[in-house]
């Protein structure tokens, strides 16, 4: 297999073996969770109906990089292809699990174009119980089913068949995804809540490590370990990670506050209205139409209507066009970081290549 | 050693143990929390300050049950004492995640005594925040807090050194554990939001499954597998945990709505401001006393007066006594079943029964 038939091979099939892998580990449990009663069967299966909706971004990286380390690996595979589904599973369970909790933290109610487990929740909760109930009863459920993917990410990595030192180095790297994603959740949540001071320093040294490290750090280094590659490759691909994050979430920002909901499915509304303390937020702050902005910034109230007129000042007080210009700068960097890295193999630096470009130029 | 040693092993040194490994498990990523800002080695340094209150009765009685069972083995142990000491580590933080997520569910700000976790974080909060967002980014600090100590319980029990048979039991045992008292915590929450029906039937049928589980099955199972005892021993401890998990379970709610706040240091009036679904409830619901109980239950605002009023209308509603003979009843038949239960050492037997009258006796 040489690396460009590797890198090309067709995605529908990994994630068809992932989505597949995603029915088993909920199928394995939908017995005893319907012997807890109907209440938890639905939790249950509202939770396995949500995950599927997802685009298993970070479980098809993790593919692509395996297939793309192990066709310039001179030693056999250390996982049979079950397993190495399973690590996939496993990173799309840990994202999903985040995203409940994040949803929970921000109180939204839906995602990806409809009703989120919360909305769900919510919407089937008997209509005659008191005021805020039904929201707690459905806060809860998120609480859990995130502990339930949580542990489900934990599990699928605890039981694969590698060598002992792989299985810790596998088991490690889950350890400082999970510290390292909710040290940038609370850091984001302490600047939303006013607990953290809002400079822009701040929001641009925490900005992206939260999404590098699960969505970029942990799909790659997997690969790595799994591929059997040598440790060497820890570093560059950090790196990478660090300024591929940094590249994502500042165009998920510009795609939240100022893009075309239509398009990205979310709650066109939701970080103004959370006040959440983003790097374009961080910039607008410093010019001339923060005085108009601030006095409706983390409103939960906030109408359309001023909500689209804090966008166009937002828009037009030269902070899209400074967190663009980072954009650029992070991608030069990454580009030129990845010409160097020699200890990465051509295939796997033509993956992250190809996948810079793919979120630089992403609409949703 | 003999089983009587052994049941009677000095549990101050299993204490230090247990105390020592949680130091440790901190420990190891204190440089990280603190690379991460101020703000999240805050929240690590308070977690780990928190769990060190806790009483160890888990680990403990998972400590003395491995000894029980070994001292009953044919067979070599199967771990060494650092890896056992872990599992009863993974024990307490698998315990410390549910409490920090009660808590985040119940709006809970203090426990044993003094502030919680979430009661700590809104103590050092700017005090110049805006209303309500103290508290936020307080209860988010403790969902985010509990997914580190579940992470941590996983961690644990993933890295230890047993044959891969007991491994996997050990993980599916976790994995069990977690599924079930998930599910008896969302079914408690949909009781207190009135989303699940309050009868008595269905209240007494998940009392104390959520704690019987974590809180007795899993200590005793996994010190069962640690220890190389046969299968056979599974069902027996199962059964035994479901007794003790419903009786600790009975003597809870008696103790948080009817017993001396200065005695057990939970706010004294929490689960009859929350309008928590207990068996007590249960049956005051079906006296004549509920109608002057109804209009102030579940009331967020319910003055310390009100609430003294509302304990006697309860105490004095035949539901304590009704309550207090559930609990002798299950005590009897705890001690019938272990009677006859052969697949079990004489040692664990005692162990058991002397911990179900330390259950009966207990005041906080």
């Amino acid at each position: 297999m040489t690396s460009s038939e590797v890198t090309h091979r067709d995605s529908t099939k990994l994630r068809d073996d992932v989505q597949h892998e995603l029915r088993t580990l909920f199928a394995r449990h939908t017995a005893s969770a319907n012997e807890f009663g109907p209440d938890f069967a639905l939790l249950w299966n509202l939770s396995a109906e949500q995950i599927h909706g997802g685009k298993l971004v970070r479980p098809l990286l993790f593919l692509q990089a395996y297939d793309a380390f192990l066709s310039a690996s001179q030693t056999p595979a250390l996982a049979d292809h079950a397993d190495v589904t399973r690590i996939a599973t496993a990173i799309e369970a840990l994202h999903f699990a985040f995203l409940l909790h994040d949803d929970v933290i921000d109180a939204d109610t839906f995602r990806r174009g409809r009703a989120n487990l919360i909305g769900e929740l919510m919407r089937r909760a008997p209509q005659d119980v008191f005021p805020g109930a039904s929201s707690h009863w459905a806060q809860a459920g998120g609480i859990l089913a995130g502990n339930l993917l949580l542990s489900a990410a934990h599990q699928l990595i605890a039981r694969i068949s590698v060598p002992h030192e792989e299985r810790i180095r596998l088991l490690d790297l889950l350890d400082q995804t999970i510290l390292a994603t909710t040290a940038g959740e609370f850091t984001d949540v302490g600047l939303s809540d006013g607990v953290i001071p809002p400079d822009l320093a701040t929001i641009l040294t925490m900005t992206g490590r939260k999404t590098a490290v699960y969505s970029f750090e942990l799909p790659l280094r997997a690969a790595a370990i799994l591929a059997g590659a040598s440790p060497a490759a820890d570093a560059p691909l950090t790196h990478a990670a660090l300024r591929l994050g940094t590249v994502y979430q500042l165009q998920d920002d510009l795609l939240s506050t100022l893009g075309d909901a239509t398009v990205h499915g979310k709650d066109p509304y939701s970080d103004l209205r959370e006040g959440k303390e983003t790097a374009l937020i961080g910039y607008a702050r410093l010019s001339d139409a923060w005085a108009s902005v601030e006095p409706d910034f983390g409103d939960p109230l906030l109408s359309p209507e001023r909500a689209e007129e804090l966008r166009t000042l937002i828009r037009t007080s030269g902070a899209e066009r400074f967190v663009r210009g980072i954009i650029r700068e992070e991608l030069h960097c990454l580009r030129e970081a990845l010409t160097k890295a020699h200890d990465l193999p051509l295939a796997v630096r033509e993956l992250v290549f190809d996948l810079a470009s793919r979120i630089d130029g992403r609409s949703s």
